[in-house]
């Protein structure tokens, strides 16, 4: 396996890679080593407020025994009086010696720039409309534990895939190195799956199916893979927002659609949820998504330790 | 004495348990555990901005070696576009691996609710007009400490006691557990006491009595407990706030009035003090509001011991 | 040398003591003492951001092996509603029983008001229109550590000499300690180094001149410390401040700039920069400022032990 230098794309990894974080994972559920970090230093760089993504970074240093500095206002290196850019304020952040920066960006590419210029590993915890490669990683560890392979399972990802980011870095995982089975895209037609996705798919000869409610499937998929529609993106068409938000109501998940589904199978989600799961669902064992919030912190410890301490 | 296992309303101590907390508090004065929270983390979430509370809390946990992570910007999780739920941010932050979540929240009940979902302690640092049942129990504190036992005093609270929130949590731990003397409640008459806490010290049989000045009792009390006006509680009514503050003149404490005190009395304060202690009373040895403040660091320590390593 | 109880401003230090604290940032910059502040805890409160200088410090302390707890919002104790001053804030922070505060206040003389009223050591991160010895120090240290010796040096200040607080600080401590043989005060006829300054100098027969342009001198000066039009001054005079603007354009240190200057010369900068130095300086020899904002992780980590372990 390659050295990881630091997470700034999903394409990175290689499947040996993704094992040995998975394994390494798993390690860090059972018996994590409290002292792995000790006198290491980790800054939080956050360019926009994500504090849920901020605080599992900070609490998976902490478990390991390392320090951590940051900011959630890192805007302010930027600001319109003073002007810096990334590249410097990166720079000067990694020669005060800490060990690792976690950064998140406004914009695309952030995690990239940052690492060209920074003499310590670099982790991209979200670049605007870009990637959250370790969301990604925690997403198929959350599937590989749960079913023990992720080869030959059937998929739906469901609810605003345009703008989720989560499942198009989610497909670029399975569509290169996991044979499923197939996947469905569960979305109102304002905001389906886009074409590279289903290329990407195509390409590896998976099958994949749109479709805009969960009935026909429900009885034979393994995983539901739930987001919320992404508000913020329809700033400026009030009007479609209000169409996809009334389309949506036929593909929320209440006790009644979890109770069709596969005694096996599971829900998931990237959360924050809003009103597209019920909370009478959070009570059933297929309701994922509180442990795959805490897989989080199992992949952002492993990763901590194969950076810094292989 | 009952295991504590969080920290919601002053309700929740019995006797013996408050003199638990004080004994341990003392022992944190005199040689604090250093490591006594090593590989310990603890969450401090604030839906609202409360750096001095924030700061007590985070400082006693470093006192005892263990580990801070935390938001002075918890309203992001349930901002505009992501509306996520108190109660799953709760359980997603426990699942974290935390040890214990110190939250401060903007409406009462929050601590409450906040505890149904949480897998770790909750310790209320203040929600909305509700409790601040640390801050009561620092004051407590305070008096035994002096005194040496809080029975038969004679007790002043002063000012705003209309919408003081500490003032009335002090009295429901008093009127339950202390025989104390007497209650002078000293006020402008459009900031009296509520009735309830009159109609509670009434069925604990303990003598109050309400006053617009502090001259004819000021050389007879034990402990003057001071509080300014809560200025944001009158945004809707700036002529009542005008004479409310016109009539607080003569409830200023000063020089002057301290030195009418007995030799053993004591002026407390939450803080922070505006203008109703003057700071030449700093001086005066009657002056405890900064220990009282430091007090509350010990009850805070002694509290994390109690929780978590009893 | 007499004990360093605190960093107020540079004129409290002789020249004992900034040889002692250089000394010690250089064992600092080998090998530092990775447990030395174990147990002991620090306070950033910053009233105003300045997330670069925070950082520097808060690493600096967990290098050493100490805790830090901080806001980036002191402000909040200040605000309307609640109104605290300064010294009441500080006495209580010190009283929770941190080992030393470092405060950034947005008015000349903060650092000095907060050490009256601490129990506990102050370092002064910037006090408005003020100080930043800090800052001071890490530049000295920079030009003593490339030279060997400062005495006998030729240094140009560039740019917005009027408001920029590090050339005036930097300013102080040559005079009175060093030697140098001539000062060039390069800038816009805007933004004039002012005369206090200029006598100070003269009192120590120190050489001044001053110029509007680079060229004449840059062939014969060791150290060029250019530094940014401090826009947020400029507020009310637009007109004035495109004029500088303008003027500043020949003042740009680009590539063909220093190849003319000597090959040991070096180029500092206090950062943040925007146009006045080219990033394709960055990778000659004698770009210093990375470098120097890294001497600042040094020269803290020193003034923490000289203070706290001494």
């Amino acid at each position: 396996m390659k050295k990881i230098n630091g997470v700034i794309k999903a394409q990175q990894f290689d499947k040996e890679t993704i094992d040995k974080i998975f394994t390494t994972a798993s390690e860090m559920e059972v018996s994590p080593p409290k002292d792995l970090m000790k006198h290491k230093i980790m800054a939080t760089l956050f360019y926009e407020p994500s504090t849920r993504t901020r605080l599992s970074f900070e609490i998976a240093m902490n478990k390991l025994g390392g320090s951590v500095v940051g900011t959630e206002n890192a805007r302010e290196f930027s600001s319109a009086a003073k002007g810096e850019s990334l590249e410097d304020t990166i720079r000067i952040i990694a020669q005060y010696g800490v060990d690792i920066i976690v950064l998140r960006y406004n914009q695309e590419g952030g995690a990239e720039r940052a690492q060209k210029f920074s003499e310590v590993p670099v982790i991209n915890a979200g670049d605007g409309t870009g990637q959250h490669p370790t969301q990604a990683l925690l997403d198929l560890y959350t599937i590989e534990k749960h079913f023990g392979s992720i080869d030959g399972l059937k998929l739906a990802m469901v609810g605003d895939l345009t703008n989720g980011r989560t499942v198009r870095s989610l497909s670029y995982f399975l569509g290169k190195h996991y044979p499923i089975k197939q996947v469905y895209f569960v979305s109102p037609k304002q905001t389906k799956m886009k074409n590279d996705i289903k290329d990407y798919f195509d390409k590896y000869h998976i099958k994949w199916e749109e479709l805009d409610e969960l009935d026909p499937i429900i009885g034979d998929i393994d995983v539901i893979y739930q987001t919320r529609v992404q508000k913020e993106r329809f700033k400026d068409n009030p009007k479609i927002y209000e169409e996809v938000i009334n389309a949506s109501e036929k593909l929320i998940i209440d006790e009644g659609c979890v109770n069709k589904m596969k005694s096996n199978a599971i829900v998931m989600h990237p959360l924050p949820r809003v009103t597209e799961i019920s909370y009478n669902v959070d009570h059933d064992r297929r309701a994922m998504y509180f442990q795959q919030a805490q897989n989080g912190l199992f992949i952002r410890m492993a990763l901590l330790k194969l950076i810094l301490a292989e």
